[in-house]
Parts: C-alpha cells; sequence; structure tokens
C-alpha cells in the first residue's frame, strides 16, 4: 500500500532510510523552464544530510554539459558532472563500455547535438545529427544525396532519439545503414517515449520516431537506453559501488509510473512519485499493486516543507 | 500449384478465362521511369480483345491525372481514368462513400498532392499536404507554428500517406488532430507498405512514416486503404459490377506476393506473379500454398511475345 508523505516523521525515516536520491527533471525538479516549489531547498538539504543526489532524464537532446548550464540557470548550484544521467549520456556509455565498439569506429547519429557531444566525449566521431547539409530545405526530397548514396563503411553504431529537425532524408539515411551488412550494425535508442509533453502539448516523441525506422527496417533496437529500461541504472550503479550493492539504500523519485517508478522498482530501488507532472492521486489509487511506488506526495518540495521548514 | 506461362495455349486459355486484367504498375508495367519489354504490345492485345484492363498503385504521391500524363509520357496510350485506381483516390473515394464525410468538413492531409488533388476533385478542402508554410526550413522545430497551436474544428477525417517533405512540425500536427476530440476523427492510411524502392534503394514508405504518429497517438488506421487491403478492390467491384458478381472472372497482374498476389486472392481473383520486380523464381517455389498465384510468369511482355509475336 502506497504511503502518501503528509508529516514529519515520515520524511525523518526517510532521510534515515536511503543514502542516495535519483530524482527524474522534467515534472518533478522544474516544467520546462520554470522551477518547481521549494525544490531547490530540498535538494540542498539532501547534500547537507550527505545524501548523494543524481538526477536522470530520458531527452537526449541535451548533453550532460548542457544539462550542468540549466541547473545553473534554473538556480540548483553546484550539481556536478557525475550528478547527471541523460539517455545521450546513457548511450554513449552503453556503445563505449557494454558495446566495447572500438573508437576508431564512427557513430550515425538520428538526434541532436546532446548524443554527438556525449560521443564526441569518449573520443567517437560522429555522423548525421545536426549535420547542417542534412538540414537544408529541399534535403528531405533529395534520394542523391551523397550521404544517402555513400554510406561510410567505418560506422559501428547507430544511435536514434529525439529531434525536431526530423526529415526524410535522415530517416532514410538512418534506414540504409539499419539495413546495412545484412542489418549487423547495432541498433541503439536513447528512449522510447511516445511522446514529447511541450508547453501544455503532446509533440511526437522519441519512440515514435523510432517506429519509423524500426518497421521500415524490420528491426527492433538492440539496446534501450532510457528508463525504464535498466541500462541507465546498471550505468548509475557501475559509478555509486554502494548502490550497487544495497539498492534498497536508493530511492527513485518521479513523476510517472510507466517509466520513472518502473525504473526504480526494476532496479531494486524504493520509489517516490510526486504529482506536480503527469499523474493524479487517482492513479496512484488505480495502478497494479506490483508497479505501485513506495511513496507518494503532492510535490518534491514537501519533503523540505514538512520537516518544519513552512 | 502455380503453373508458368511458357506457351501459346496458356495465353490463349487465360485470354478466354479473364475479361477484367488488373495491373499493378511499378515493376509489372514500368521500373522507375523506363517500360518493360512488350507492356505497350500486351495492353493493346488485351483492348483489341475487348478486355477491360485496371491500373492499381499503393503510391499516393499521384493523383489519377498525374498517373494519366505518366502512361502518356511512357508510352502507354488512350489511357482512362477509369482504369487508373491509386491509394490516393481509394482514400479519397474511401472518406466520401465509405464514411460519408460531408463535404463541409476538411481533411487533414499527411502527404503530397496525389491525395490534395483527389480529395479536392470530391469537393473537400484540404490543409496541411503540400502547404508552404510547414515545409519551411526551420519551421519542423517550432511548437507555435499557428497550425500547431489552433486546429481547425471542421477537421472531419486524417490522411496520412507517402512524403519524402516530411519534418516534425507536420508529424506533430497530424498527432494533435489524431488525439483531438477523445481520438474521434478518423485515421485512414493511403497504404502501408514500409518501404519505398527507389534507384535500387529501399527508402522509408508510407507505412513507416503512419507508424510514427501511430505510435505516438496510441491509435491504429480505421482505414487501410492500398493493396493488399480490400478497400481499393471494392472500389473497384463497385465501379465495374460485372466484376463484383464474377471475381474469377478478373485476373490480378503483380510483382509482389504479400501485396499485390494477396491483393487479388482476398477479392476472389485469379493471380499472375511476374519477375520483372520483387520476386524471384525461388519465391514462387518456397511460398505457402494458401498464398500462392495461380501463374506466373517471366515478364507481363510474354502474354504478348508467346502468342506467336516474337
Amino acid at each position: 500500500m502506497t504511503q502518501k508523505i503528509i508529516d514529519k516523521q515520515q520524511v525523518s525515516n526517510i532521510l534515515d532510510q536511503y543514502d542516495y536520491f535519483i530524482f527524474d527533471c522534467d515534472g518533478v525538479i522544474w516544467l520546462g523552464d520554470h522551477i518547481l516549489p521549494s525544490v531547490v531547498e530540498t535538494i540542498d538539504l539532501l547534500k547537507k544530510r550527505g545524501k548523494k543526489v543524481i538526477f536522470v532524464t530520458n531527452n537526449s537532446s541535451k548533453s550532460r554539459n548542457d544539462y550542468l548550464q540549466k541547473f545553473n540557470k534554473i538556480g540548483i548550484q553546484g550539481i556536478t558532472k557525475d550528478e547527471v544521467f541523460g539517455s545521450s549520456y546513457a548511450s554513449a556509455v552503453y556503445i563505449n563500455k557494454i558495446m566495447k565498439l572500438p573508437t576508431d569506429k564512427k557513430v550515425w547519429v538520428l538526434g541532436e547535438s546532446g548524443i554527438e557531444q556525449e560521443l564526441h566525449d569518449l573520443g567517437y566521431e560522429t555522423l548525421g545529427g545536426t549535420d547542417p547539409s542534412l538540414s537544408a530545405e529541399g534535403a528531405g526530397a533529395s534520394d542523391d544525396h551523397p550521404l544517402l548514396k555513400n554510406l561510410d563503411d567505418s560506422v559501428g553504431a547507430v544511435v536514434t532519439g529525439l529531434t525536431s529537425k526530423l526529415n526524410y532524408l535522415k530517416l532514410c539515411i538512418t534506414l540504409q545503414y539499419l539495413l546495412k551488412d545484412n542489418k549487423s550494425v547495432p541498433f541503439i535508442a536513447t528512449n522510447i517515449d511516445s511522446t514529447f509533453p511541450s508547453h501544455g502539448k503532446l509533440l511526437i516523441g522519441a519512440g515514435s520516431i523510432i517506429q519509423a525506422v524500426s518497421y521500415a527496417s524490420g528491426r527492433t533496437p538492440d539496446a534501450i537506453c532510457g528508463k525504464p529500461n535498466q541500462s541507465m541504472m546498471n550505468t548509475i550503479k557501475a559509478e555509486n559501488p554502494d548502490l550497487q550493492k544495497t539498492p534498497s539504500r536508493g530511492l527513485m523519485v518521479g513523476d510517472r509510473l510507466n517509466t520513472d517508478i518502473q525504473f526504480g522498482l526494476q532496479g531494486g530501488l524504493d520509489t517516490l512519485l510526486v504529482l506536480t507532472g503527469i499523474e493524479t492521486e487517482n492513479s496512484v489509487q488505480s495502478v497494479d499493486m506490483t508497479a505501485a511506488p513506495t511513496y507518494y506526495a503532492d510535490k518534491l518540495g514537501d519533503l523540505y516543507e514538512l520537516l518544519d521548514h513552512n
């Protein structure tokens, strides 16, 4: 039975019970460019108590460096690179550590600069991505674009994620690499969220773009690096050996049952659902017991406010 | 057991047995812009014998008028509009005759001018499609485009098909209409071919584009108008009552087992597979008996050549 966080004692127990606090960002820490109430104070409180805070996001458009800038801009100071895990970083780590792709191989990117930067940081050259020659007006229609005609034999992986600069040409070249060498080039998805919430609308998510090249090639991704898939959790654990040993000392905080809470549950962590994003009190009541969070709260900032700070 | 057409007697029997000859175009009549050998003569022969010839294509980028121009240009003269069925026309007929959408309703189009023209011919106003404001460079990224922000309440159907001018904005607006009014606006797919063969490459097909908006919206198309779906066959039969009554007097000629031959089989017609497109002698030998064509031939032009014309 999911417990609602409503008093100081519950917060004290949580502070005693967990060493690692892993946060989804959008809908938990911020909504678009607006930070949610008492979040700065909550993060500060946790850090003062010696807790390890980690931020995870499925949005692959930004690199970890981009996210550090966003944290600063939004008013959360002092976050370091090792505290941020995006699906772009998780994808680059997957290619480097799990696939062990030699760095003289290139990576074809259907996505934005976040993926490119993380791959460059690990020593890979990328093709596609933000290459302006692929975005020029009219390029979408051209079936004799040099990049479509002449595939690069040194491409050793294809990474697919969200891009608002999507066009037909980029999809078609991605398809060529997925079909190449009897479909043997590894196919990595940053995440498979079907939609991308923005300004109160649901836009096309990474997963829907990936569906297009997946259906065309007759392939499903060899790895999905975003939540709830455990690739990203395994990366976090690999860099935090104490969490690896005792996942129950970790609390995953998120606003979506089917990604964030699943991500925590599958990783063996306890979970806290906040109602500042996608889910409502109603969804907590109706969720299947096996998928229910350990706790829920109206907002993340309640941890700070309930601890006698309001 | 599929019979290979190799002699005059077999061709004579075929000419006796069938009144309607329905042809897929690409891989049967032409390959891209090149007409296949003895096709002009075969069509001419059939017409002289009083046969009804009908051309069907899943390619929705062209209207029937566009196809008449292509037939002329490629050297097949005298084809009339009632002899051509494209998935763009089939989609327009579906909206008009089956859905009975009033003509004061508009249709949102994710596709090219073929769909627009066929809908205009039936009295509908279209939105989207080739609207240049949706294709401008940079439009793909804009989540405050007026067409994304302000949906048109008079849109009564969404038609989705192939477009090489695809971008993120077009996908996102299409998604808004598919989600609108509790997902109640009918969702029509011209066809669901996963790929589009062009110049020896497989490019992204209509079906792969449709997968993206289908996955994002959590909907599957309410109707698929291309082969092998029977919507197009039913439209052909509605305009050819004798074929309706006796489908076994019709012969469907195609180059793909899973679309053309299925299309004929499901419509109760006999079928002829030609080996000038996708399939090989090998695929004929290995196909399941229930999906096998009645006949196969090296090429369509063999009907003419075997009848003592070579």
